[in-house]
């Protein structure tokens, strides 16, 4: 077969604010490919189906600047960008991978080819009936075992306890909502669009709302008061649930989407804090990531979430955008709250 | 033995900034007692011998605005404030105490004798040989407690790991800061004066500094970052050391002094609340007197404590008041942290 085209997302400069294509980014489809003789060197060359964009991706975007307890190396200038990606092995050199497999990495360059380098990142999965491979980077995958490892780990939820999730809607928030209806709380839910909000209420939010358009505080005060808050914005959302926290909540934080959109360095003011102590409440922060975490909650996440999604006992969401292209644009609507459940880039249906 | 004086301290309007004798409170000494007659009506006569003052105090003294996870009565205009104070059994009419016996109550009047209304707050205590019963009301008692529970409970600690402990030289950090090091730690101290971080280094601080004249970012960069932080004031000291946490850092807050210090309800500032998250941060609140903390550690620590504060392998130090006039001024001492360790107004010598 002839070479073909391996378009490729190359990084060009840090993160300033929201990211640009053509700034931020750079869509080259200069390269090409020859599928059946491009040396493997004992390798496996993918061929990506789904891409990832997260707030994980805008850490990385920050290139020099990326947090460091991010465990993945920088984006460099010129080379490609890579995040969490699903994918179908074209060809094989190593005994643990076969033509045909389906692979996750967390760091599958944005191209339509690849040959990861570091075969220790390439995790093979067998997706249940019935369930698209694209799942794995999102309910099936990291977005789906922050919400399980964080609530497994943290929220010591009881039945008739009351939770608030903010961005209700997004991949991790949509499945803590699912699993504090499962067992059986009241549960509170906000996001930032009126379709939003319709979608927490059909996965069974017993309130949810629009925080641009309604008082956070209101509804605390009135639904209130809240045994469990998962925070995915921190900042003055996480003030409000501060100061509508019962006795011995449990706050659990896992994004901080506020603060990466917010680069002016201002901080955020904060009325509440005193409440930690008055109400004896615990914050736990956590990456899903954390080793104790995996150590603790894979296993059981791997035996179980797969199959409710596969069954319908639990939803998800994704938000498709088609084509490599739009990759940068993308992690732009992901960053501005303008994506509904778990958002993914579609490089190829298969 | 004809009728005394007993003078008492009055609640008079609520805390606006820091309590003022004669606005906040008023000193009066128009009572008398025969302490022959007294009837007691099956209950017990105490002699004030020591209050204490302290946050909770604060607390209290906002009368109806007062936090409502304080578990006592508010102050009434016009009736006796009081605190955590020990006494001295003149008269017993119940069978649970004997003249002679030392008490506690944290709810003991301030007044130069009282009859407690309530005799559930009221307990027995055998001072450790060598130890002055108004220990009981510090180092060996609340706090003390606050401390060695919030340690106990919440900090994880590890050996060769370091603890960076605010208000270093008050009666909960002085115990922690020791706690700290006999746990084979290293600690960093802080303080509102020269001589309070001279106090902290003789307690064995590893370093130790005034806040006042020392930029505390500047010495956890240097010096951290840090696995355990003891807050003691919230604020921005906490916004610091969330900017030099550890990975799996264990924040431990049971005072707000800048809150109630600062009644502009302005809030805080904080510009590092997104490491909570990137860095796995546990953030725990509490009062000492909650019930699932007594049950975990209350035994351990009167089996301990006192004996280690008898020997002196503990520490503790009081800053002592003569006078039950000079409740309302000692109060103020606190707030204004003016005061070295455990603050005392010494009623009677004995």
């Amino acid at each position: 077969m002839a070479p073909v085209r391996n378009a490729k997302v190359l990084f060009n400069q840090p993160l300033a604010g929201l990211p640009e294509p053509g700034k931020t980014t750079i869509y080259d489809t200069s390269n090409i490919i020859d599928l059946d003789m491009v040396p493997l060197n004992g390798g496996v060359l993918v061929k990506v189906l789904s891409i990832s964009v997260e707030p994980l991706t805008a850490g990385l975007m920050m290139g020099p600047n990326k947090p460091a307890s991010i465990p993945f190396p920088s984006y460099q200038e010129g080379q490609p960008t890579f995040s969490f990606g699903v994918g179908k092995v074209l060809r094989s050199e190593n005994e643990g991978f076969q033509k045909g497999d389906y692979v996750v990495s967390p760091v599958l360059e944005h191209a339509e080819y690849t040959i990861p380098t570091d075969l220790n990142f390439l995790q093979k999965i067998v997706p249940e009936p019935g369930l698209p491979p694209s799942v794995y980077i999102g309910a099936a995958g990291m977005p789906g075992q922050t919400a399980f490892y964080g609530w497994k780990e943290y929220s010591k939820a009881k039945k008739g306890e009351t939770l608030f999730v903010s961005t209700a809607a997004g991949p991790v928030g949509s499945m803590v909502l699912q699993l504090a209806k499962r067992e059986g709380m009241k549960v509170i839910a906000s996001a930032g669009t009126d379709e939003k909000v319709k979608l927490a209420k059909s996965l069974g939010a017993d309130v949810a709302f629009n925080y641009k358009t309604t008082s956070i505080e209101e509804v605390l005060q009135k639904e209130g008061p809240i045994d469990v808050y998962w925070d995915n914005v921190s900042g003055s959302t996480l003030d409000a649930a501060l100061g509508n926290a019962a006795l011995h909540a449990r706050f659990i934080g896992c994004g901080f989407i506020s603060q990466l959109v917010d680069r002016t360095g201002n901080g955020v003011n904060m009325k509440n804090l005193a409440n930690i102590v008055m109400r004896g409440i615990n914050v736990s922060g956590f990456l899903a990531n954390d080793a104790f975490l995996l150590e603790h909650w894979e296993k059981e996440f791997n035996d179980t979430i797969p199959k409710l999604l596969a069954k319908g006992e639990l939803k998800y969401i994704e938000d498709r955008t088609m084509g490599l292209e739009h990759v940068t644009v993308g992690l732009a609507e992901v960053m501005a709250g303008k994506s509904m459940g778990k958002k993914i880039v579609v490089v190829s249906e298969e």
